[in-house]
């Protein structure tokens, strides 16, 4: 009898595509379900969190709220969609604090006030363990759709924000810093800029770390990509070896995407504001996913974040 | 410090219909959420059960996995939608066997494909308690949406099936009767042809019981309804202190619906195949909810199912 952690998540969550769509037909396992709707396709998503994998002990309820409303519209944003609006469904114990939900639902409510997105509906229920489930639905032209797939030979490779802010709460596990675990910014605006850029073949949100966002880019293309260390911007204040292990760190929530070079103006002279594009390397022929470092070419394993903690 | 089991679920959600659509401009608190896509609505519920609160310990895992699909597309059922697709996220320990999430992810897709329903997506966490979030999605056109709104005096009081099938298992809650519990019919077809019909002028899934959703009709539409007893149609094999309890036991998920009498044979005479409806009252001028029962009228109070026991 296999136990659901000596498979791990990769694989889990292969068998589950091959169960649910054997030929392909619906695309699962991109950042968000896609339903054809005439002109624009829907995209819809859904994430869980608990105590056990997402809510640190200690953690302010708000940034809780805010954290499960900011993961499902980052899916949104990485497909280049505009988020119209969410549901959220809550398992609490009976005898937790009305506030809990309260301030958990005040996270909500900031967090998708902040990106003016409705939340239009939800559920309620008792459970021993803390869970929150979202579900985030958002609409996107045809035309301008970004998928995993599609990164060729000779694309730069590019991402938004920095890498290894949640390297502050890992550090110490200090409840205080949850924050950086928690309040993920999702790249709405962003995600729309690339969308419409027509320049941008794929994308994904880093959710499981880079190294993971990487091999899933590259493998969906049948391409390969490296990456120049020198290139990634980082949080302030990482040690080398933190830099290193923000390579495979979950919880950035950035967006990582490949440009064509014939329209890479239409991206790299987008207005980003605050918040800056960095181009980080370049997509091969040969597949496979590589990084530069002290002048030497080394592959770069895939591992970023698994949940059931497999060994696959 | 008010305790969420002290407040209870009515309260529970009434609050937090008011944290996030204060003016109401959202329609929170009908079976879906309801989206303008131009000629149709998008309509979006997400419903989630764990170990706690919708699994029954020793019940098959396929027959859970029916559950979480079934009781999603019966939300979209109630306001008279076709589905498009579901997504589901699970919560599972690490240590379980990878056989418990196939046989729940099996009965998941023997329901959806009952009904020729794709899923589309999902997420896998861990969980030290098994808990599983659906999301259901569907269209319907703007013209035949089915509210809970919307019941005038004078209107028929039906529903479809029988009630108080859950009441096989509730009786000594043994596994092996779990089924009639989770085994769920969401009445798709029947809502399409009520839709259709342009004769119902409310709708809501019985998920929490008959005399709740009674309550609910009639305050959204501010009228009163009425149902006899004795025109009820109820699961084989019930006494008749059963019956009684089955007014109030949630679990049947039937439609319960209004008919215009102007319209009412666009409804009374459709094809309902094998699976009838049923007359069983009237919506009255009074406001309120009335049992007819031996020739006597008496108030039915609101006393189905209720999360975090509140005596509300």
């Amino acid at each position: 009898m296999t136990r659901l952690d000596e498979l791990g998540e990769k694989a889990i969550v292969s068998d589950l595509i091959e169960l649910f769509d054997p030929d392909g037909a619906h695309n699962l396992g991109d950042d968000c379900a896609v339903v054809d709707l005439g002109r624009d396709y829907l995209l819809v998503t859904t994430d869980i969190i608990n105590r056990k994998t997402h809510i640190p002990e200690g953690a302010g309820s708000r940034d809780v709220g805010w954290h499960i409303a900011a993961i499902n519209l980052s899916d949104i944003a990485a497909m280049g969609g505009q988020p119209l609006g969410m549901l959220f469904a809550f398992g609490l114990r009976g005898d937790a604090p009305v506030s809990d939900l309260t301030e958990i639902s005040e996270g909500i409510r900031e967090c998708c006030s902040n990106y003016a997105i409705p939340v239009l509906g939800g559920d309620t229920k008792e459970s021993d363990v803390l869970t929150i489930s979202g579900t985030a639905i958002g609409t996107v032209p045809k035309s301008e759709i970004l998928w995993r797939k599609g990164a060729k030979p000779g694309d730069i490779i590019a991402m938004t924000g920095v890498l290894g802010k949640p390297m502050e709460w890992f550090r110490a596990k200090d409840p205080h810093k949850a924050q950086f675990l928690l309040r993920v910014v999702p790249r709405i605006r962003e995600g729309r800029i690339l969308a419409q850029s027509q320049a941008v073949t794929s994308c994904i949100d880093m959710s499981d770390g880079l190294s993971t966002s990487l091999h899933h880019l590259a493998k969906a293309g049948g391409v390969g990509l490296e990456v120049d260390f020198n290139r990634l911007l980082f949080a302030q204040g990482l040690s080398l070896e933190e830099k290193e292990h923000a390579l495979h760190l979950g919880g950035d929530y950035e967006l990582l995407f490949t440009v064509s070079p014939d329209r890479a103006e239409h991206v790299f002279n987008a207005d980003f504001g605050t918040s800056p594009i960095t181009q980080v390397g370049e997509v091969t022929e040969d597949t496979g996913v590589f990084i530069l470092k002290d002048g030497a070419t080394s592959q770069l394993p895939d591992k970023g974040y698994e949940h059931f903690g497999g060994s696959a």
